[in-house]
């Protein structure tokens, strides 16, 4: 019979992988080493104020956890399993001081057999290195244990944009060593599930479900593929059940080889499809091992969704210029699922926290369910961030909400050294064999920006011509991508208003990506947060050199770009409290991203994708790009994507955000659809109310009906705007019809030229 | 002791594979069938006239090669071979009618141990099935052996354009398919090197000689890996003997033991270099298997290069648009050899003749000689022809000459069907087994133009993913490109002037490609040589529906597109003669040539390759872009082109073809230096001859002395042209210091404004 025993750890920290801890702490498995010494300590939260400075030492200890042994008796014909899903990130096992395991690599799980090895009150050890570095932290910037709390905010600049590349030869994400949204924290430690575990000397090591499905879809070729520990005479049944919980398929095989393969053909499978799409159907196949009396050994379940998916490229690709000499065309970034192109609506998924080792999956299903009630079917997890644990594709797959791989590396040169390439061969061999079962993973890709001037890799690079290797040898079906940006796609704006003056619906319209799969509008957290994170006498007005900056309202990226100040007081003027710069500041995000969504799905079908920069966020931000605030509460820009993400709605082309008295206000009206049928239109009212003035009716358009996957350009509207007293003004569509088809735009209104240069740039676009 | 016997063949066509020939002939091994039963009917030369025609009916036949076995006696411990290294499509080997042996793909070779299974008398076959078809050829293209001349030239286009296609589900090379300069004539047939060979039992059946470089390149490391048939009590000696034929390294082994490695290290390599950079230093690396008694059973012998090569990127690569969103830059097509960036000069080089079979070290040597005399450096061996025979590595090896190798994939979709993979993979691996020891290899390409819209594959097609894979496992240290052009790259223009009147001198100026991989000029073959493909009746003038048109002067791509009769016309006035009409079209094509190569050069550093289309061609044409008529005389654009490829050279930017008395001829003086060391500069002379005026000086200018691989931008030359009465001007920049340096170039001359609108059109570019 099976059987787990939680180890009981604590952890201490030496210079010297072979010295010996000098002080203890009791440690949370999985977790980090950071957390459990910060609570032994008494340090309070990492993310108030400046704590994170005092946590930075620690990242070049080695941390070992140690566990005295109390093992349960072991019968004849079983074995005693030590398991241990991830370790991050460099780091070897040693039982009473001698070696047993040692690898690199928090992504790659492993087993020790310690039947006959160890006894209770042996000293099993984890030993886990400081965090791998190309090259080293300047020694202005390295701190000891007890560091005060002066942080250098000029020098931080390392931490937000070169300490990245320290990581570039190891498979450590990129993010936790400093990013324009994330503090320089790197997680070390023993990150997911690690246990002792009671076996029968037969069982099942590993069960996969693979498929292929016919090209019409009408049937699928199923095979269970088993590995055994060891032959045994038992007996292994596998059985499919269908969404319904029906048995559908059913096959018997003696256990008395290693592998095998169990093989059936389905009629009709019920299809997965992303959300909005259809449902995300999912069977279950289960193979259970018996034992000669027909009783249940070990039972593996597994959930398939069957699916096709495919990059396929959009009907201009192929139009060739009509001038010499000729270059290529661009690369297909169109997905089709189950032969039908999806726009794909989403978001970019960064780590749900700083220390990964403490999401479990309440944390993912509190945001996975945010991100299909927005409407969203693809997350893009980006290249700089961890591969998430096992419950996050689990609901993924359930969700409907596909899933773009990114392997671990982001922004930076990853040259193929030997020693590289060896251990990007062994993680990405074990994320793809992990990933490959569940349906939500619709791509893989090999990074983040890599063939830009900030990362200076090439197509000729080592590493990602391994990771094409690797995807084609073990996940052929699945599209690979290099890296994102390709050819024709399109990373960034990250700001409302650019130093141009040009705002995000100038931006937007004059862009013609394949795909948007990068763009942010910040936006500020809410006063309630930020009481959380800003000490009291920082709170207001926001002030760089304080823990609004280390919360990256300043000098995060482009200069101050994320608090946006001076555009925010530029519309609408200075802010008398820190509720009403929020207000103010959360009101562009979310005007912004409405934007940009709905501009980017109006290029349907030469764009095919729309995920903003970015959906959640690894600790509470002071602003930031993101929709929701951490650890799970959504800004007013995520109600305003849920909207512009809608499968049908009504929607405005609107040039630019201030408006003044004698202007023509010109915007072009539309539906947008991404259902998959036909759907009647019916009529569509636009209406303005400027200020407290009654609301006045524009226009009233007859909208035909759409098509399948189709949008309609509607027509332009076209209307003086009289000389109000108001600052604001008000758009809505309504379709009587279907009201939940409506949408709404807040505009700023000038009820006369500015004087200021500023202004009248904007006023004269 | 190793002997070898050649077999006597001879060969007959069915419906059926087991149906017996009704008729044999005797076969020529290398070669190909359709010239063995040609040659027996007495159909005269294949090339003539419309003679391809009669051969159409061949590529639906099988065709059955019979040798009656004439067997030596083998003594113990000996095995007697068949050897065969290639055969020229799909085929089986059947001894006495039992099958032995059944295989598709022309790049693989194979061997059968005949010894105890073959007797004298016995019956060996060959029987090699119709060429590969994906689609059926049209029925009214379909002919019999009895077809009579009548050459359906209204239909032709199929052969021209579609024909390609029926190959996108094999590795047969798609040009015999019929292409704008390659008749429909598919070779079928024994196409290399095949015999018996007498071998004593324990024989080496794969030697390979492989190192690394260092990356300061002062030492190698290398190693020699030997296979043997099996175990034997002899000894393995290796000797590696430097450029001056001293021996450098030496080491020696057991046979007892297959696989085996020997290693040594090899100080201060003397480096392989391409042509113009250095000797193309060549060491033997020679490998015997002695006997007991120290005798030398079996020698190979293998020549080595030591060099390094990458594709790194260009200096402005890295340099960001400011505009958001950001795509990608521009992959890499910078060529580096041992650490020093190449500019490439070179050309595609295609078939040398329409059956490869009939290809010897012979053809490839007096072609090669011209390659290396017109001071290129590189060869792009295009993805629509053969892999050529070991003999043309071997010769590009020692001449240093770099080859850029594609797999069999031009123009078309090859679909990743299971049953196209397997043929891929197995022919793939075949070829870069082969290829990967010769130091001229220098690039590995995917295929022909496979991203365009006349081709529709992407990067996410499985046939491209697994030529990656393939590249990258059995030989890393070589780029891999998926095709060309790919983003930055460009192909075209192939016209002397464009249909919007731009002549070639615009066309490239305005152009800013990273690598112009492919680009034309027409010209005719020479009178004498047309006289030998032309009926006389045909030969003047040239008319559609006649062997001109067979030989691609007519329809061939974009319509009459090769003769470019009328732009002729347009400066020439109508000719006379044939003897006049060759001499105007091939002064057009030479002039055309330089005009690219030299602004092509001009481009350096952001453009890094100048490969015109194409270099010789695989049976005499009409006209053609070619620089060598079959099967291996210069055309005057050679001499040209070759003058235009000297390391360093006086080079004037003409901006177009045709002047007229009263406009100022104003060129851009140069100097274009490709040389690997710092140079002297001069002075330089600028003289204009018009018509038979006596030369005018129009300007001296000093050249400075030239720093290592960069070109130096000189004065702009501004004259008012005087009227004369004459057609034509002659522009020489002469350096007195250095008249190896001398360029020409001959331009039309207009005394006054012409009255035809096309004419005004030229003048006032």
């Amino acid at each position: 019979m099976f059987k787990r025993y939680q180890l009981h750890w604590n952890v201490g920290h030496t210079r010297n992988p072979d010295d010996t801890a000098v002080e203890r702490v009791p440690a949370m498995v999985p977790g980090a080493v950071q957390l459990d010494w910060a609570r032994a300590k008494g340090w309070g939260d990492f993310f108030f104020g400046d704590n994170w400075w005092r946590y930075l030492w620690m990242e070049d200890e080695f941390w070992s956890y140690v566990s005295r042994l109390d093992l349960p008796c072991v019968e004849e014909g079983h074995r005693l399993i030590f398991v241990c899903r991830g370790v991050d990130y460099r780091f070897l096992v040693r039982l009473n001081g001698v070696e047993l395991y040692r690898s690199e690599g928090m992504f790659t799980p492993f087993e020790i057999d310690l039947t006959g090895r160890a006894v209770t009150g042996d000293r099993l050890e984890v030993l886990v290195y400081p965090a791998p570095k190309s090259m080293p932290t300047p020694s202005d910037l390295t701190t000891g244990e007890e560091s005060g709390q002066d942080v250098p905010y000029s020098k931080l600049r390392f931490f937000r944009i070169n300490g990245r590349d320290q990581a570039n030869q190891s498979c450590k994400p990129a993010v936790s060593y400093g990013w324009d949204f994330h503090p320089r924290l790197i997680p070390l430690g023993i990150w997911d599930e690690t246990y002792l575990e009671l076996r029968p000397s037969c069982h099942m090591r590993d069960v996969e479900t693979r498929y292929t499905l016919a090209d019409d879809l009408s049937t699928a070729e199923v095979g269970v593929e088993i590995r055994l520990s060891e032959a045994g005479p038992g007996t292994l049944r596998w059985r499919m059940l269908n969404p319904r919980g029906q048995v559908c398929l059913e096959s018997e095989a003696s256990a008395s080889q290693s592998p095998l393969t169990l093989r059936a053909k389905l009629d009709a499978p019920a299809l997965w499809w992303p959300n909005g799409q259809g449902d995300a159907a999912l069977y279950l196949s289960r193979v259970e091992l018996c034992d000669h009396q027909g009783l249940v050994v070990q039972r593996v379940d597994a959930m398939v969704g069957f699916r096709t998916v495919r990059l396929v490229t959009h009907p201009a690709t192929w139009v060739e210029p009509s001038e010499f000499p000729k270059s290529r065309s661009v690369p297909p970034i169109t997905l089709e699922v189950n032969g039908r192109r999806i726009f794909c609506k989403g978001s970019n998924w960064v780590n749900p926290h700083v220390f990964p080792g403490v999401i479990t999956e309440d944390t993912y299903r509190h945001l996975l369910e945010l991100v299909k009630n927005a409407n969203m079917n693809l997350l893009r997890c980006w290249g700089g961030a961890i591969v998430n644990k096992e419950s996050f594709f689990e609901l993924c797959d359930r969700m409907g909400i596909m899933v773009w791989q990114e392997f671990p590396l982001a922004c930076a040169r990853y040259e193929g050294t030997p020693d590289y390439l060896k251990v990007l061969n062994q993680e990405s061999c074990s994320i793809i064999h992990r990933l490959r079962r569940h349906p939500c993973v619709a791509i893989w890709c090999g990074g983040n920006e890599l063939f830009n001037g900030w990362s200076k890799m090439t197509d000729q690079d080592l590493a990602i011509r391994l990771l094409n290797r690797n995807c084609y040898d073990l996940d052929p079906s699945r599209p690979f991508l290099p890296t994102s940006p390709v050819m024709g796609m399109g990373h960034g704006h990250y700001l409302f208003r650019d130093a141009q003056g040009l705002e995000v619906f100038q931006i937007q319209s004059q862009s013609k990506c394949t795909a948007y799969t990068e763009f942010g509008c910040p936006g500020p957290s809410s006063a309630e947060d930020l009481r959380k994170i800003i000490p009291e006498q920082d709170l207001f007005p926001p002030r760089a050199g304080t823990a609004w900056e280390t919360h990256h309202a300043f000098n995060a990226w482009v200069e101050g770009s994320w608090l946006q100040k001076e555009v925010m007081e530029d519309y609408f003027g200075p802010s008398g409290s820190l509720e009403q710069f929020v207000e103010h500041g959360q009101r562009l995000q979310a005007e912004g991203y409405k934007c940009i969504f709905e501009e980017a799905r109006r290029q349907k079908p030469t764009c095919s994708m729309a995920l903003n920069w970015c959906f959640n966020e690894p600790w509470p931000s002071a602003v930031n790009n993101n929709l929701i605030s951490w650890p799970s509460t959504p800004k007013p820009a995520y109600v305003a994507v849920a909207a512009s993400c809608r499968p049908v709605l009504a929607s405005a082309r609107i040039p630019k955000f201030r408006w003044k008295a004698g202007e023509t206000f010109s915007v072009e009206l539309g539906m947008l659809s991404d259902l998959p049928e036909k759907t009647e239109g019916g009529p569509m009212e636009a209406w303005l109310r400027i200020g407290q003035q009654e609301e006045q009716l524009l226009l009233r358009w007859e909208v035909p009906s759409l098509e399948a996957n189709v949008n309609i350009a509607g027509p332009i509207v076209r209307y003086v705007l009289p000389p109000v007293a108001a600052r604001e003004m008000v758009l809505s569509l309504r379709m009587p019809d279907n009201p939940d088809r409506d949408s709404q735009y807040t505009l700023m209104y000038v009820p006369a030229v500015a004087n200021n240069d500023n202004q009248r740039a904007v006023l004269n676009l």
